[in-house]
């Protein structure tokens, strides 16, 4: 690495100052705190690995393209901060560790609002290809107090890989909003969950192709679980033994998140005596809950 | 600001510390230090102003609506890289001071390729509105000699704060390519800078109004000089006296680059004769090359 001697220095750091100095009148105190921050790791970035006038160029082609890829069903900066892993700090900022509260991890961009309500122990595979999976467990508060009345919403990829959100059809599939019982527990059917890649085919894949990265997600199944009181909790869980545990290509497993989902087949009794001529699985979650906001 | 306590921060560069190792396999040494470097300074910015989600909300939505005002006539990640000053420390960093060698400012968006060759002396506003400015001065390499021959391409915009690409009609006024003659002298007849906002209907220029700062960029006139064994060249001079000097909204003003534009009427003797019934202003720039590539 260059590093820059005397007088460079002062005239690289000069500009840093002025550009800093030219937010100084902003009437919002915290746009003017976000902005002279941003100001000051841009140029120390730039200033560090002494950045080409082609490499900018590059860059700025970079964010262009990215910019005529996005539309309303495809996010790519998104998946810009996912891969970079600003998403998963920006989570990690927003829900700081208390006590043996459940961890959080990324919302990703397939999550509906209004989701169908289900009953406790449903299917909510809703036709989604999978082999069937049955996710147990209780919602209680940091005390350990159950939290009856809990709201938990669930959403997952089919074993194609696809988010219901994803085909043409306007189906709604392994996705659904449930209630905790009286006791604070939950159950339903889903389907197992699988790995699959992030949309790779603009300059977000291009870049992890660059450098040799995989676009796969560890397979997972999201959880946004919200209760009076609580910090509301947007999580995922993984499978153990994923062999992509620790090369998720967005930074969201957490070890705390990894389940045992236990392989079972048509022989074995099912928890709600549903016939299955197949394998299946289950798993078990408990959620707790931080105290804070809903 | 908050301080991320003990067991917080340990997640907070754990994480970090994750994302920065994804790239370790990168088979492009400097691709992988770019990316690098870039994911330290973007994770310390996240983590030092404790990003809400909602600002992050915030983010994603501005680099999209920037991505969507960008095409082939309106560059917003440039304006966006200019009004952070991120464009100008690009240039600082690749143009180290040399000796006596001019500095180097902003390209900008407005060059031009294969320009128009001009005659040393000619009227090079073809049209273009504005106050008649003659222009001249010396070309010579930082041990004083000079260099015969070099090649000077100057662009500007007109009084209305256009240059020409920003018109419909494929007019070429107000640039061209001079050579310098055998004692590295140059001369022509442009027009007098005048200020001009960047364009501010987007989302920059929201950010621009939102923070208090100005669109406006001081009055200027581009310069690009070449000649072989020196380093190119590309800068702008600055009008004395121009109230905007000290808030150039890309920070391109250097000291050493405001220069005297004299104001002279239709009485005062031009250098080549010209009649003109109006003002006209003169302006003297002589020009160091300092050794390097072309």
């Amino acid at each position: 690495m260059t590093t820059a001697g005397g007088e460079q220095a002062e005239r690289e750091q000069e500009l840093t100052g002025r550009v800093v100095a030219s937010f100084e009148g902003a009437p919002d105190e915290r746009l003017k705190q976000v902005m002279q921050s941003l100001t000051r790791h841009l140029h120390a970035f730039l200033r560090e690995v002494r950045l080409t006038e082609h490499e900018w160029q590059q860059g700025i082609e970079f964010l262009t393209a990215a910019g005529h890829i996005t539309d309303d069903r495809r996010q790519e900066f998104v998946l810009l901060s996912d891969v970079l892993g600003a998403s998963m700090q920006t989570v990690a900022i927003n829900n700081e560790a208390y006590g043996d509260a459940t961890e959080a991890t990324v919302f990703g961009p397939f999550f509906v609002q209004d989701a169908p309500q289900a009953e406790l122990g449903a299917d909510i595979a809703g036709g989604a290809r999978g082999e069937p999976c049955w996710v147990s467990g209780t919602v209680s508060d940091a005390a350990g107090n159950p939290l009856p009345g809990a709201r938990i919403e669930v959403w997952e990829a089919d074993a194609d890989g696809f988010y219901d959100v994803q085909y043409d059809d306007h189906r709604t599939a392994a996705r659904a909003a449930l209630v905790a019982d009286g006791q604070g527990r939950y159950s339903f059917w889903g389907v197992t969950p699988t790995p699959y890649p992030i949309p790779d085919d603009g300059p977000v894949g291009a870049m992890l192709a660059a450098v040799g990265r995989s676009p796969m997600r560890a397979s997972h199944l999201h959880f946004m679980v919200s209760s009076p009181g609580c910090r509301t909790l947007v999580t995922n869980i993984f499978v153990r033994g994923d062999e992509l545990l620790d090369r998720d290509s967005v930074f969201g497993v957490k070890e705390s998140l990894v389940k045992d989902f236990q392989r079972l087949g048509p022989d074995d009794p099912t928890p709600d005596g549903r016939l299955t001529s197949d394998t299946w699985t289950r798993v078990e979650f408990d959620i707790v809950l931080a105290p804070g906001e809903q």
